[in-house]
């Protein structure tokens, strides 16, 4: 679907998906497959045109004014190109999670009750820049058995459609309905308010992006959503934590991926560990391009480092910029991450298990480390395979969203003319 | 909490339970059952006061015109209130869910990584005139580690009020913090739509109710809902169905309990079946008071039925009527099911492995059943051990909620220093 969409046409869009959906849910392993195979192929046989697309859009987003690190997001390499081919080709290697049983029991009634996994329906992502998402939440979706409508930004609109075009090519390849995978273009935001209005035809709204976007769109959808929202990530070293193995630990999590969500925000340290740790963190973070923002307590052991404010407890930097405090103890740490911490990922530095203990019974974010970098809360590295992003919602999937979670269970029940 | 509440009051009592919700989610099993086991005796000692609560609450409703049908609905007959306490010693009795492990595998890096269960966090119950909701939702929300906000209807006040007090002594006789319940008296709009705002100290939000209250809930609230909607629940009676044990199947789905959810509205009969079937689920709806409303295909088989209108498919009776249709094959009984149905139920009555195979592929409500009553679907049929509902949305928990789905997982993860 390309040019411009009215509300009319987003509504039949949605309603395409919904009876795309069933046909999705129902079609063999091997034909899903085979389809992300294609589609991995037809990737890298693009690969070129892909890449001057993006390099059109970012063209275009720079004339057009946007901050050069919106711009930066729109860009694919050649070398970013054949990973997305790479990373179709590794869902399509991931087991099929549809039909997988759950649990299965004999109730008293006789009735043999079996709990299955089952796709969602229609998934709809709304998200920004990065044309990368289309692909990825097209094959992670498909393979789950899911339609899906996917709203990227308008500047990303040359990739996209592109993308999008190579999607219906997959599929249509080995016969599968086209609108398994609705492509939309930009929409205004009447168009986009009529989207979210579709709650018969959408059955979840995943939307990534700003806190604004995140935003807007919970408050105007009655359709479940899961939102991937900021990481306010604390790692806190005990009294008894390595610390030799807490410096590189701390460091790493802040400087590999300053911007990333499951990058640590604030460090916490035991007053009894404070004189030893301080001054190597701060050796650390001067060597590396870390600025520290310390409290009171921390400030004099931290060469280099300003003292923070108030408000730079509970932030999420997005930048070379690390919070630091020294506690009381741990249940101090505990309360200062129940305070100011967003429940995304939170790790305890220690060699004391019952601390450890004490800290995971405590703190209950979605990813709760011992003696390991935050930065580990990922698809990949906990293992899932892929993952369509890290939701924050309590609810259906706390953390990483795999294949899994974007199935939901039913029950499937066996009788031999039971009456009620 | 009793009285009148104030929207400031209801900020608080949410920032309250947030913060007990911290205490409740690291209980030890024992200490839970404990409570309520404590509650059970309560409700058995303060019986007689419940039914006199419960029948002033009654003469009040009739005295302000309420229909009778919902007046009915606040009524607790002495061995209604002793159910209820068996109810609070059976929750008591299953497993603890909290930190139960999902998953455990060690990954390339060498972390080890265990997804484990961990409650929800605050769940906000909204719901009307049964008083019995209060004293079940709290103890499936406490037994599965969560804080609960339990707002009933305004017309059960007297009966919420005095279980709330018992739910308060029982917490209070093991030094549980008191506002892991929090019971609120029947609130403004104004003070509801406060209540609904307050994302930060609330997760979930349960309503269950009727359908405008309902929307009105989902609409309000950027808070995660799980509504429990309707159910237009089917049973297709295939060409290859033991005949025999259909009827009965059929009429006792719909006569057992009329205005139930699971309750069935539609029977869809294969043409090949029609001449046999239908006379004899006539001969049964008649004697047992059901009225048949038949499409032009089934009216000549069915005595004393009268003729469908187009509105009667796709309609939640919740009476003592039944729709019923002619459908070609199992193919176009799939058609008329994605068409009327509700996700909710939906059961075929066959002995054709193949083509019970292909039903439960194609139908993916909540529950699908085959060669058994719609009726079933329910947490304690299916071996639950209890429901706070059955949810419709395909997030989170499609059918029954029970104790497992009043959690989440998390992952907790043990490293030995990795750095990323």
């Amino acid at each position: 679907m390309t040019g411009l969409v009215h509300a009319e046409g987003v509504v039949v869009a949605a309603q395409q998906a919904r009876l795309a959906a069933r046909q999705v849910a129902a079609l063999p392993t091997g034909v899903k497959n085979a389809v992300l195979g294609t589609l991995a192929g037809l990737i890298e046989s693009e690969r070129d045109a892909i890449v001057a697309a993006t390099e059109a859009d970012v063209a275009a987003a720079r004339s057009d004014g946007y901050p050069e690190a919106k711009v930066r997001r729109l860009a694919l390499s050649v070398a970013a190109v054949s990973q997305m081919a790479e990373g179709v080709r590794q869902v399509a290697s991931l087991p099929d999670p549809v039909g997988a049983v759950v649990s299965s029991a004999r109730v008293p009634s006789g009735l043999e009750v079996r709990r299955e996994r089952t796709p969602i329906g229609v998934v709809c992502m709304i998200y920004e820049a990065r044309p990368g998402v289309t692909v990825d939440a097209f094959a992670l979706c498909f393979k789950a058995g899911n339609a899906c409508v996917l709203k990227g930004g308008k500047e990303a609109a040359r990739a996209n459609a592109l993308l999008g075009g190579l999607v219906r090519r997959a599929l249509d390849a080995h016969g599968c309905p086209a609108h398994a995978a609705v492509i939309l273009p930009a929409l205004s935001r009447q168009d986009l308010m009529t989207l979210l209005g579709r709650s018969e035809s959408i059955d979840l709204v995943i939307p990534r992006g700003g806190h604004e976007m995140i935003r807007f769109i919970t408050e105007h959808t009655r359709i479940p959503t899961l939102a991937h929202a900021h990481g306010v990530c604390h790692i806190y070293v005990d009294q008894r934590a390595d610390l030799d193995a807490a410096v590189p630990i701390c460091l790493t999590a802040k400087a590999s991926a300053p911007s990333a969500c499951n990058a640590v925000e604030c460090v916490l340290v035991h007053r009894a560990a404070a004189e030893r740790f301080l001054p190597a963190l701060a050796e650390g973070c001067r060597a590396a391009g870390v600025q520290l923002r310390a409290d009171a307590a921390a400030l004099p052991l931290c060469a280099g480092a300003v003292a923070a404010s108030p408000e730079d407890f509970g932030r999420e930097f997005l930048d070379l910029i690390l919070a630091v405090a020294v506690v009381d103890d741990l249940d101090a740490a505990v309360g200062h991450i129940h305070t100011h911490g967003s429940g995304h990922t939170d790790a305890i530095l220690t060699r004391d298990a019952a601390a450890a203990e004490r800290f995971t019974s405590l703190v209950r974010s979605s990813c709760v480390l011992v003696n390991a970098s935050t930065r580990f809360n990922d698809g990949f590295q906990l293992g899932l395979g892929a993952e369509i992003g890290i939701s924050t919602s309590r609810l259906h999937a706390y953390g990483p969203m795999g294949l899994e979670e974007l199935t939901v269970s039913r029950f499937v029940v066996h009788g031999r003319g039971q009456t009620r």
